[in-house]
């Protein structure tokens, strides 16, 4: 029926493994990936209360803090599209003081499932380094010493044996606030700092394996609806031609022309020479071929080379449109090949790339303005623009070498520590990826409400709003995206919870999974009953968050966005007037049924949220 | 006396401080610095072999390694040119296996003095990283826990408070075998990976300061003495001009001009685009000012900058004439820009440029002709003139990230590791520097015969046979080289002990060294005496590393030199003739009164070693 029916129970701290059964009335409430995670991370968090222990008192890299790697009915099950992804959500994250939670591909979470499990729950801490290994016969903690202080590659390649690796580098050994968990060696559970928090635990690789198989209930019914939404996919431009043949970069030109490409760390949003760092330049010079994840039709991985010169390197993978954003335009660096080697690095040392690369940009407009100084930076020069000085701060990021140090608390802290907090453009101590809400207004009501922080994917409202899916929208109006961004929400959130890849949702929408799932697990599933799962998932997600202290003044978006007009492109004179933002969040929260950005008690009642 | 009469002895398995008293007896035949540091460390290996541990069983990483800071007579005492310098020494170096020893400038040394002490030994191991401070009042071991994964420049930083401070960077603490020690932040103990052996007894810095002041015994004579040797070398042109205008990177020219520069791996002796890495454009281009040591009236150091493009690095320190050859022409990078780069990156991590630089170029040639291969570099692309991939090794080497677990071992065991041991250019474990033996016959009889390993310094006959001094030798004669070889080791032993500046020699002999030191011990010291002493230190060395078991088959040159003809420049077609070469290795012996290597009885007895 999609569920294995075990989930993987480790407590660090007392050395022990064991499993419980996956409970179906929140499979039926929750589907499974984030929200069956996120349902028991609001258990973890009851029972703290009854133990005197606050939210607020989580220490996220403390015993008490929750890591759980969790994959949903679509999982691993042949013929069900894009569905090779799993969902890590941790209670508390270092660099948001607010829910952890981050999503990847490659082939980690079917594995999960062919071992036999839907879920694995790691609690407490290990004093010394370990790793999980999972297969059919159960788990066993085993001793990491020799795998403590290897890179990504090594750690994966020394374990894999035929199953599937994730693990942390040196960076979330060394508590780098943004520290990625890596699988598949480049495949990237990237935000909110889980790597750093699997790190705080001693916790350095799970490998998993195995020869189960997840099958559907209604088999038949499911071969249809699976032919169904292939047929769909392939009809898709987006899914059919434009990923699979310049992967996600394509959107460097698409965001440039739209005037929404921030530049130098959001001073502008408009780059003429944007086509250095295109996804047609990378498809026509540095592509080998592409990847797919387990189980997907679309493929839109890159596996990329640079051939010769300075940042001549071998094989390596991606990078993906945000990654080229942040490490290429946000800091102005603008080459392409120095992109490749600085996404390498943080895929070989385990951080995320956007925040990586927007917390070198805030670093050097502080650089610039005066705030960080010469001595600061030890002989490194970080200037908007340095190639040689964006792969040097990576290096030094992971480590916490030099300068290196403040860059690993992200631009949030880094800024506040050198005094210009207004230079950091985060929401909730998380920075927004590559699409300027000055030109784009709705994906600045999703920023400013996402839950984990400044986040595209949460409600990624470019899909209408640019490249015209399901509808053209226009991207320089108010009105209207309120509902956009939570309908986006909260079908991204059934996304994240049958787990499958977003991308499927240019050509598949509620309907379409609501057939698929109803097939795999014999339960009967409407649209609108999938749709109110997604809502009910998000509020939960919500209310998390207003326990750690986040609330309305908590969604909003940086100074910058609402006073510096942009200077140039499509999009030129424009900022993201407050009052129209305010008028738009108020209408979102109407819509959503919260006060304050909280749920009100009326709404949590009727979702059936405890 | 120029001595203080103390000596600071800590013990950090029994977190223990003591102090013990300068013995004369053993001051008059050794004098101190290394020599003195020699004799002690003698009695370390005599009581464990009496404990039933033979020299062999002592572990470079273990707890019964000792290291040694030394001071000599001359050190810190006001008007002896060029004695701002100690002395490292540790019975066991993790990268040759003998006998480690490093010598540094700054103001370390003199501070040391300035504490009341002439040495500080440091015995065992602590559990926990420490640091050790000493001044006036004596010294206190205090935890370095905030301290640990600091760079050296943050190091220096937190503890120096108007002292002077010796640390480790982050590649002492992981153990890199050839990582430094550095003080006064740019200042190296560099080889023999002396701040491997500080890292492995988890300690992390000393810091050193004082106001007590060296006096010598003899005012009057000694200000005399002074007074002729500062003549002496301000009438000296390498000492007045060339070592002031260009510091040592003046030689790339000079010894390229002798077809003696090796280039990729040694492969060849000439590069015709040597004035690239030339001090000449060093100076002209990134030079901010001189800097010199305590006490020094050469002012050899260089403050440099990058000022603008793709290495642009605010004020960094060096490069030296060696580095350059290692980073820059060794490995065919050429860029000076890159080369001051990485070789700032090396100060701030902590590790030996030459054997970091070597240890790159054997890599690279392992690669090129494929023992090493790709997949082995997980991405990094390690071809010879790779600039960017220079300094990506570098950081890699510090933190045994990747590729860089290998090249953290040196290049003789990388290359042994991966089947082609003959493509190190290393004697006895450690990397010739930058002097082609080919083109100049006496240096290889030093590179051979030299007790720590492939030391240009131990005896630098490229005094006489490049620079003329104090006469000019044909460089490419093996004839009379044997005994000037020995000259030079033997005086080289007492300035180490005394501990003054190489470069004073090129203006200041044996005579002018008796004179001085007769006036600051108030002994009766003749040159035929200081000589004697020098012979004592380098016999007793010796005996030191035949307990290790080196002898005369360790005394050899790698392959490549005899049997590679060099391909062009002033000594094209040159080999080093093996015949020859053992005629001039017999004649040294002769001189020395060895056999196979090894003092004879009959020599230790005359120079009164027990």
């Amino acid at each position: 029926m999609g569920y294995m029916g075990k989930i993987l129970k480790v407590n660090l701290s007392e050395n022990s493994v064991k499993e419980t059964k996956t409970d179906m009335e929140i499979a039926k409430k929750y589907l499974g990936g984030k929200g069956y995670a996120l349902r028991l991370l609001y258990d973890y968090l009851m029972e703290y209360e009854k133990l005197g222990i606050s939210a607020r008192d989580v220490d996220a890299f403390g015993e008490e803090n929750v890591l759980i790697f969790a994959t949903g009915p679509a999982t691993g099950v042949v013929g069900f599209p894009e569905s090779g992804r799993y969902h890590v959500m941790a209670l508390r994250s270092p660099l948001t003081g607010s829910v952890a939670s981050a999503n990847s591909g490659g082939k980690f979470g079917p594995f999960i499932k062919f071992a036999g499990y839907d879920a694995i729950v790691i609690e407490g801490k290990s004093e010394e380094p370990v790793y999980l290994d999972v297969n059919e016969d159960g788990a066993e903690i085993k001793s990491a010493k020799k795998l403590w202080g290897l890179n990504v590659f090594d750690t994966t390649k020394a374990l894999a044996n035929g199953g599937s690796v994730a693990c942390i580098g040196p960076a979330g050994e060394n508590l780098v606030y943004f520290a990625s968990i890596m699988n598949d060696e480049h495949r990237a559970a990237g935000r909110t700092g889980v790597g750093a928090v699997m790190g705080s635990k001693k916790l350095k690789a799970i490998v998993v394996s195995g020869k189960k198989k997840p099958e559907p209930v209604k088999a038949e019914e499911f071969k249809q609806a699976s032919k169904e939404a292939l047929e769909k996919l392939k009809a898709n431009p987006i899914t059919s031609t434009g990923l699979p043949k310049y992967g996600t970069a394509v959107l460097v030109n698409v965001i440039n022309n739209a005037g929404g490409l921030p530049f130098k760390n959001w001073q502008k949003a408009y780059n003429e020479k944007a086509d250095e760092i295109s996804g047609e330049r990378l498809a026509k010079e540095f592509l080998r071929k592409r990847i797919a994840c387990w189980g997907c039709s679309i493929g839109c991985g890159r596996a990329t080379e640079v051939k010769e010169g300075f940042f001549k390197i071998l094989n390596t993978e991606g990078p993906e449109y945000e990654s080229i954003w942040a490490l290429g335009n946000d800091t102005a660096v603008m080459q392409l090949e120095a992109v490749i080697k600085a996404n390498h690095l943080c895929d070989e040392l385990g951080m995320d790339t956007i925040t990586m690369g927007s917390t070198i940009a805030c670093a050097m407009e502080l650089y610039e303005k005066g705030y960080v100084k010469p001595e600061d930076l030890q002989g490194m020069d970080l200037s908007f623009g340095n190639a040689s000085a964006l792969v040097d701060a990576v290096w030094r990021t992971a480590y916490k070498a030099g300068f290196g140090k403040y860059l690993a608390l992200g631009s949030k802290r880094l800024a506040e520590l050198f005094g210009a907090p207004e230079l950091s453009m985060s929401v909730k101590g998380m920075e927004m990826p590559a699409y300027d809400p000055r030109a784009i207004k709705g994906i600045g009501l999703n920023y400013a409400t996402a839950n984990r922080g400044g986040c595209h994917v949460t409600g990624y409202t470019i899909a209408p709003e640019i490249t015209g899916f399901p509808t053209k929208l226009d991207p320089l109006k108010y009105e209207g995206k309120a509902e956009w961004v939570k309908i986006f929400q909260d079908f991204t959130s059934v996304v994240n919870s049958t787990v499958n890849c977003l991308f499927s949702t240019f050509a598949l929408g509620a309907g379409d999974y609501a057939k698929l799932l109803s097939a795999v697990t014999g339960w009967e599933i409407s649209e609108s009953g999938l749709m109110k799962i997604g809502e009910r998932i998000y509020n939960l997600e919500r209310l998390i968050m207003n326990k750690f202290g986040f609330d309305a003044k908590d969604d909003a978006l940086p100074k910058r966005l609402l006073t510096e007009a942009l200077p140039d492109g499509v999009a030129k004179g424009q900022v993201v007037d407050p009052q129209k933002f305010e008028e738009m969040k108020q209408e979102y929260y109407k819509l959503r049924g919260w006060v304050n950005g909280m749920p009100t008690k009326e709404k949590l009642k009727e979702l059936e949220i405890p």
